[in-house]
């Protein structure tokens, strides 16, 4: 029993236990069957499935997913649901009878979905990427992963299905809210903040996780925005841009990573030998375990078709280099069979075993395998992890446009009317993979102006309409309210929120109203909710116009998963602030900054299009020839980088400090940056970088260093960039990395296209 | 001068030649200069240029560019262009200059562009290659095919600079109309037509031209559908889906490649090795030449900027197998000091002219130089040709939606309105790449449609609008015309028409009016003109609404380069007819198919999406999962093959003469097709091929076998396909092409959701 000896080596005690495991122990270690079914809550306790102790009677299971997910899918809700203490004892109570009732006492891994907080009632709900993405701000989200960590592991959890690293290309596809943007170097630099927030500096803690990189690759382009759909794409364009942010993360130590549902060129990433072994481990030296997403094994046979049998998909997915399957199905039914038609062998098996294991004691599971359920109701939801969701929302927020300084607004200007179906509707400001809520938990939009305006002005509110339904049953109320006030804040967009029994919002009250149908849901983005338009859904736009029509200054505020392309938005709202879905406190964050207590910091990292027949519209698109359409160019509306701030920023003075270096050399570039306006303000400083002249055609410019920094009116700052091999690189003919001599040009700037540039010359 | 003698193999001569010639005389041949610039025409005579007489004195051309091509471009009109006999006499009088100026005589290649006809005066103008392709006849194609290198060469043309093989993926791409359709057996069947028809079984007659397949590679798959802008996409569809055409074109014996401008993956197509000698050359043993697209090569620099200099960019397209340059001004310029640079050997450039002389030899340039002025009188626009013309229209024309019969019409059954821009514009008939025209040698849909009527009703015609200009002025009398008549022919569209000097059409009265600028132009297709909408232009779609709201039969006849997608008049329209770009017998065959003269028999060799949101919409998806959109599924509105007859056909009995082959093996599969209507007509028979389980995701369907038949009412006929390798290899793990032992699946039919099936078991 060497494996129980904490002072031995990891290596030394896998090979121990590994030699002490019979087959069936084996095979459950590759499994990781649905954590919620494993208990069901009574009267005031908890009891464990039939279902689960056959299971573990039967070799047990390596891990479990989502023992704490709770939302519309797995069917848990607040009533069958378990509370922050229950969350923490039913883990415990688990793993309790694994161990007790097992040979070997190997501790269960629970991997939870973290996308923007533990996807467990009374968990944080931060906001989605996207709008983590959009604050550019690094060390802060690699806080929110620290604080994700430190109540995902209170509860037992121990590996996250997070960061989610797809480079979006196609704002059709309805899971682009749940990744940072287009840009494979601000994506990297998220995924290196997202590992070490929550892998910290040791697994072995009562407050970090495993991260796992998902969706191992190229998940972010399918054909047509449709989920899953083929992915068209060559190994240049695939290692360069959706591999590059995995790479890193890799590099930055991340233990676990997610294969994608969908094939690239033919090839299905869950049976991909190339990608699995010969790229992440081969190449990258990854030591960790890869899972399966859930599903992707069975659609080998039944999707893709590229097997008869279950048995061949098995052996396919784990010969390729997987090692876990989320569900279990196929590898707990199958994998059995594979091995008596001797598909694969027991050393494929042993190379998952030995990597689920290594991790396992990574985590410390052997020695502690259990949480202290009091530590769970102290850190979870704690005031500091709802003032950092706060932040990372007002980080985020992008102001789009602000004519005439409409904003900020003053509390003490007359009266104000919200308006809209997002501005008092907590799901919808959530985004997609949200646990329920109790409602005294979200802060909306309504309820934070009212804050802001107590005692200084009336707030009125009206819903005026619902996302997708075409009822103008609301509109004689909402114009009624926003003909009273001063001032309109229109809240419109989109919602990602799935049915949690919330019903819908009374048109004319603006109440809540349980309805028996999902036939007046809002959901038109999120995970299967793809789009072939890009405008506001339902009669959003004709409520604005009717607003408009009242010659009020009209604030349009967007909460919603992907861009919105509305032209006339564009040209006649006063101001426009995007905030994505902005999470919990998203309501206090956007009142933040409508009303000035906050300078918008935010910067787009993806392009909005001006017209869905652009697409794909991206920044970093090659300077090869494009032409224009005969409607429009191909620039989009609102450029990749861009925000405005209530300030003003003077770039001046950039430099080099040597004008030239060796190809493996290292230079720095700076930049002075002013706040010239009269408030206080983040910038976000961005670098891009232009290989002149290349053996391979290349982007125009290229994202290669951002920093976001804080000045007082009057400050100047000058921001330093350093400039080496890894920013000057590129894949070459023989798809290696290298850096050519020749002239590039480096640009700064506050978005991609204002900039100042320098010339850099590399020589051999 | 053992290169003079016809009795010597062509490798003796060549070899001879070639150890004659001095640097400046090898460089000649690489160039291809503008034709058109080594002429004038004056009173009565034709003079050489100095340019061209300087360009003999220096080395000389190996090539001369679209000598005849008359065009806005070439700024060649009706007026400065030669007619047919002096077409012949000016090749002649260059030839003879050429051979008669230098020291070694070699004859010149005239290169002409014949996309569909020879672009020079006088020349018959046939369908566009998209009309063509959903004729699905390409025994007919041969013999237009045929016909153009008749015409050609009798005027001296030696080239042409087609078939265009590109594989469409986007309808946005201006030169959809260039291309046959979306699906590479089609293409590539229709290739090796063209390779049949252009080259004959001899190069060295006074009736065959050489086949240029362009542009390789992958110039359909623009990003975003804008013209040349970057391809992504993997080696594997590249070489199934881009590739395909090109290289049973090559094994069909075509003798010369045009690059295109291009890049997949960062590699641009004019300088790739891998693509010009590697694949065309090493793998598929292609024996001709590579020609750049114009500008290709000045592109590596300026577009791509992969190199530097001009000197690099030459001497990486030499080195890479690019053999000649079009405009040759790049080679022209700097392969000299690129030689003089050590950028490229003398060996280099002796392998691209012993290449360009081989075809000359094989052209049999050396022993018959020059052509018979009244042999080009004879056999340019004959009235054979007139009516394959008219022919190869009628075939391609496809009759989308025919209401309650109400199609085709008597031309007995009361007056008739023809409405519509295109009703009598003779250019927005011919699609891009079309030289001046008489009047008279046009035949327009009002032409056509006068005279079938003519002694039977009454015809009145009104344009009531342009394709894209806003103005309603012609509404009035369009609605008045209308509104007289028994039946609506509204005749919409697109037009590729280039400003010919023509002006426009008079809204009010329907006359040409001659205007001073291009901003009353129809254009919005063609190459440069890339939308970024499916719709119709301009006012077309109210114009209709306004005719339909008369509630007379209305026949809408779509004229254009792309699909439209205009889902008001899917519902509302009583038959839509889409003839592509007809060519200059267009109107005749059109008005065939409305009066029941032909009964059509054209099938779609594209899908015509339901959404712009929906692209890229293609019948040939993977079979992985793909979702619908929140808005709509992604199914087409008009599905691939798809076509519909005046006559029904009735598929059964479908039956292989075995159950099962090896791998390596042939079979037949068998389908009765009867005509169970009563009109005689052409069905196209399609077969499909689903590989039900392979290594390699695959497409759900794949075309793999068409026949065109004719069947009188009540007959039956049994069609039969053969099924071998080619029919179900694809590119395997490895990048080679394999068959896979397993089940298939043998679908025909007359169009891709319409088919019976059978399985077919394929054993190693």
């Amino acid at each position: 029993m060497k494996y129980k000896n904490p002072s031995l080596s990891i290596a030394e005690r896998v090979a121990d236990l590994l030699a002490e495991m019979t087959l069936e122990e084996k095979l459950g270690q590759l499994l990781q069957p649905f954590g919620w079914k494993t208990y069901v809550k009574g009267d005031g306790d908890v009891q464990l499935t039939d279902t689960f102790k056959d299971a573990i009677a039967n070799g047990g299971v390596g891990s479990l997913y989502g023992v704490l997910r709770a939302d519309p899918w797995t069917e848990v809700t607040l009533e069958t649901g378990l509370s922050l203490r229950e969350g923490a004892e039913v883990t415990n109570l688990i793993q309790r009878y694994a161990m007790e009732h097992t040979r070997l006492g190997i501790p269960i891994l629970f991997g939870e979905e973290c996308s923007h907080g533990h996807m467990a009632i009374g968990n944080t709900v931060f906001p989605v990427p996207l709008t983590i993405g959009s604050s550019w701000n690094t060390e802060l989200f690699r806080q929110v992963c620290q604080a994700v960590a430190v109540e995902t592991r209170a509860q037992g959890g121990a590996a996250t299905y997070s960061p989610v690293l797809d480079v979006t290309r196609d704002p059709r596809w309805g899971r682009t809210e749940e990744c940072f943007g287009e840009d494979p170097y601000l994506i990297s630099e998220m995924a290196i903040a997202a590992v070490k927030g929550l892998q910290g500096d040791s697994l072995n803690t009562d407050h970090t996780i495993l991260a796992t990189l998902k969706h191992f690759v190229a998940y972010g382009s399918p054909d047509g925005g449709r989920n899953a759909d083929t992915v068209r794409m060559g190994m240049r364009e695939l290692m360069e841009k959706d591999l590059l942010p995995f790479q890193r993360a890799v590099a930055a130590g991340a233990k676990s990573i997610m294969t994608a549902y969908n094939e690239i060129d033919g090839v299905p990433c869950t049976s991909s030998k190339e990608l699995l072994t010969h790229i992440l481990r081969d190449k990258w030296g990854f030591d960790g375990f890869v899972i399966t997403d859930c599903g992707a094994m069975s659609q080998l046979r039944h999707g893709h078709q590229i097997c008869e049998t279950e048995e061949e998909a098995a052996s396919l997915a784990l010969k390729a280099g997987v090692d876990m399957e989320m569900s279990g199905e196929t590898f707990g039914q199958y994998l059995q069979s594979a091995l008596d038609q001797q598909l694969i062998a027991v050393s494929d098996l042993d190379l998952a075993v030995e990597r689920i294991l290594r991790l396992k004691f990574e985590l410390g599971l052997f020695e502690r395998p259990y949480v202290n359920p009091a530590l769970a109701e102290q850190v979870i939801g704690q005031s500091s992890h709802r003032e950092l969701a706060r932040q990372a929302a007002r980080e985020g927020i992008v102001l789009l446009k602000n004519k005439e300084q409409a904003l900020p607004l003053s509390p003490s200007r007359g009266k104000i009317a919200v308006i809209g179906p997002n501005a008092n509707n907590m799901y919808n400001q959530l985004g997609d993979y949200t646990s329920p809520q109790e409602r005294e938990q979200i802060v909306t939009v309504l309820d934070a102006v009212r804050a802001k305006c107590s005692g200084f002005s009336e707030v009125v509110y009206a819903p005026g309409c619902r996302v997708k339904d075409p009822s103008r049953e609301g509109f004689e109320a909402a114009i009624a309210a926003a003909a009273s006030a001063e001032t309109i804040i229109a809240v419109v967009g989109g919602s990602s929120a799935r049915d949690f029994g919330e019903g819908t919002i009374d048109l004319k009250t603006g109440a809540a109203v349980i309805t028996d149908t999902f036939m007046l849901s809002d959901m038109d983005c999120g995970e299967g909710f793809d789009r072939a338009q890009l405008n506001l859904c339902g009669v959003q736009l004709e409520l604005l116009q009717e607003l408009h029509s009242l010659g009020k200054k009209l604030i349009v505020v967007y909460i919603n998963g992907r861009p919105i392309v509305e032209p006339w938005i564009d040209e006649h709202a006063d101001a426009i602030v995007e905030a994505w879905y902005p999470g919990q406190e998203g309501g206090h964050a956007i009142a933040d900054i409508l009303f000035g207590d906050y300078n918008p910091s935010g910067r787009l990292t993806l392009s909005i299009p001006k017209h869905l027949g652009q697409l794909p519209v991206y920044y970093n698109k090659k300077r090869s020839r494009g032409h224009r359409y005969l409607e429009t160019d191909f620039h989009p509306q609102y450029v990749f980088g861009y925000g405005l701030s209530y300030t003003s920023f003077h770039y001046d003075n950039i430099q080099l400090n040597q004008p030239s270096i060796s190809v493996d050399g290292t230079c720095t570039v700076s930049v002075d940056v002013m706040n010239t306006g009269d408030m206080a303000g983040h910038e976000v400083v961005q670098l891009y970088i232009k290989d002149c002249v290349s053996s391979i055609s290349r982007p125009d410019k290229e994202l290669k260093g951002f920093c976001k920094i804080y000045l007082e009116p009057g400050e100047k700052r000058t921001v330093h960039f350093t400039i080496s091999s890894q920013e000057l690189q590129f894949v070459s003919a023989d798809l290696t990395w290298i850096v050519e001599p020749g002239r590039f040009e480096l640009y700064t700037g506050s978005n991609v296209e204002q900039t100042l540039s320098i010339d850099l010359q590399v020589v051999q």
